[in-house]
């Protein structure tokens, strides 16, 4: 069996995309160069390396030498938290990355409402005239609510100008973690009214250990590792060069597909929605946005049901999907997203976190989504035995 | 003309091996899963990174989850750094990543002989009650010379003893940068007697942005990367499997030839060095440690030749090499290790740094050693006609 045939769990890795690998191939061995080196083929290997960072900007609407190459978006998150001393405010359901990050600060957080969403308001609420940095993420990687990035940047914006007036220099930045829902939603840094943003290649089948931090000209970023100076003395170690023309062709594709993809995926997981709806009807709990969600996303819970046997028995037919988030941090541990939005434990435990993408067609979805079908009844009936 | 024809900079980049490649290539897009993910084939995609990393560490003499995977060396030794408060000792013509690393604490620089050797003595004398790092590269970049790691250990060892004695509870702790030599030379972390080694990938024929930061279980790290808690929670982020499978790989290659390979070099290297001082005598400076050197080093000086323009040169020709240690804190600037070992700005400025590799064989070495002779042999000309 192929053992990705029925892959749910986008949000967690996706594969490299036979293109991006074929971008990358000359980079490992023939182009291998250095690209400080002072010759003319490493020169060239510069080269290329900065037309893919361009390439890579040009996808959120940024300039070349406004990002930071990073091993990741955990790097990348971590570089942009570094970057102030001061209090600090983010979300409540962002990820551990974000919120570990936080903690090395005075911070506040912010609760979603029971949508998932961050409303600008509540933000506002948690900016103290000591607030350095707001980190809101994109969109949420366990119930795909996209957030009001826009109406949240106002708000920093008002800020701004609030301390501008005063003449107070202590500045507030703006980050968004954007790991999730590039390819599917449009992320371009200008109309999102942004200081910083996080993207990650390895959730958009590109590379992994490979991501950025775009930082607006006037963000004062502090490198958090030193040494040779690479990426204008911000982010020191020799140059990622096959990582980043293959996180730019990445990148390219999913900006370039991303209506078609978008609307493909949103086909598709309403599909799974409706049937699963059809079936269970109201012992069936959809989280998230509905209106603002993440066309590849879908969070169903089945109050009673014991979600991570479910996983088990679906992986024994090929169905791979999760609970939740995939990192050390969540493993045996409820999920800090569900309980935010206020889902009870046993609403909590009995999760599937569906992720769509690439790897899924319409044939693919309607067989996964009668073996899920099967597998829930199978489990609620032994349940009821009991 | 094939790029890499006469490749002599094995220091500053290495291609990947065809071999690496191939034992990377199923974890792009077929393996791809997140090892953290909770279903069968993740697991194995754990396991596998697993497996990988304990036979990473068996080339070194250690066990694998006393490795923290990272995403270069200049990480690593950022990690290393940031695991202590205290005074650090550190050599003058260590790697820029340590030195920057250094400033970020208080240190005192260590200078070398000049062979470029860091004496024990020298590592003793600069050691304070304060002191809790001592930081010494393997090997030198620039001008190869082998640094007597299992010496000044004994040193950091009787510092360690004096505290236990006076129940001073501050450690000491003695990282090695081994970024060069590793598959030259010996390199057992209980031989040479360390408690923090760094290696990278990236100079190994390894993939790029893989390293490692071995650390014996009484080091208590301080992550400079939180999030998800991946690396025992020591360095946070997806992990990087098919970058470890291929390290993995690359390491097991370049322990099993150490020895051959170490020959090979030597043989190669001094056919060179003795053909160029034929040729030039007493008109040329070879730098480093003649009697502890990397076995594919040859650092000579023409004190009057200009150093950058034979580079440019030779390149026209398919020998590639540099003056020196290829990174951007490098550029436009001379050598803190020639100043160091006392080289004079005009012995300096005629360098050329030869490092030798895989892609080299004796009927190459012979071609690129005549082309070499000829374009200084030309300069000197040019300059006496002058």
């Amino acid at each position: 069996m192929d053992q990705s045939l029925y892959y749910l769990d986008h949000a967690a890795a996706t594969p490299v995309d036979e293109r991006v690998l074929v971008a990358m191939q000359p980079y490992f061995a023939r182009q291998f160069f250095n690209p400080s080196s002072p010759y003319a083929p490493a020169i060239a290997v510069r080269r290329e390396y900065e037309a893919a960072k361009s390439r890579l900007a040009t996808t959120i609407g940024a300039k070349g030498d406004e990002l930071i190459i990073t091993a990741g978006a955990t790097e990348s998150i971590n570089l942009a938290f570094a970057s102030v001393a001061g209090h600090v405010v983010v979300s409540s359901i962002e990820h551990h990355a974000v919120l570990k990050a936080a903690e090395q600060h005075n911070f506040s957080l912010v609760e979603p409402n029971q949508k998932g969403t961050i409303t600008a308001e509540s933000v506002q609420a948690a900016i103290t005239p000591e607030t350095e940095l707001v980190s809101i993420q994109l969109a949420n990687n366990e119930i795909g609510t996209i957030q009001p990035i826009r109406e949240i940047a106002a708000v920093v914006e008002a800020e701004k100008n609030r301390r501008k007036e005063l003449g107070d220099t202590r500045p507030i930045y703006f980050h968004c973690d954007g790991s999730q829902g590039f390819g599917q939603i449009d992320v371009n840094v200008a109309r999102l009214g942004i200081d910083m943003l996080t993207l990650n290649s390895g959730k958009m089948y590109g590379p992994k250990q490979v991501a950025l931090l775009w930082c607006k000209p006037e963000v004062r970023v502090k490198p958090q590792i030193v040494g040779g100076g690479q990426e204008r003395g911000l982010r020191s170690g020799t140059e990622n060069v096959a990582g980043v023309i293959g996180f730019a062709k990445a990148a390219e594709l999913a900006f370039k597909h991303k209506k078609s993809e978008g609307e493909r995926l949103m086909k598709l997981r309403d599909f799974m929605q409706k049937r699963l709806g059809d079936e269970f009807g109201e012992t069936m709990i959809v989280s998230g946005n509905q209106k603002k969600r993440l066309p590849g996303s879908l969070h169903v819970s089945f109050p009673g049901l014991d979600g991570e046997r479910l996983i088990f028995s679906l992986e024994t037919k090929g169905v791979l999907l999760a609970t939740g988030s995939a990192c050390a941090a969540n493993q045996g541990t409820r999920s800090h997203v569900l309980r935010a939005i206020g889902l009870t434990n046993e609403e909590a435990d009995g999760s599937l976190r569906i992720t769509l993408g690439h790897l899924n067609d319409q044939a693919s979805i309607a067989e996964a989504t009668e073996i899920i079908i099967r597998d829930i009844q199978r489990e609620m009936e032994r349940i009821n035995r009991a």
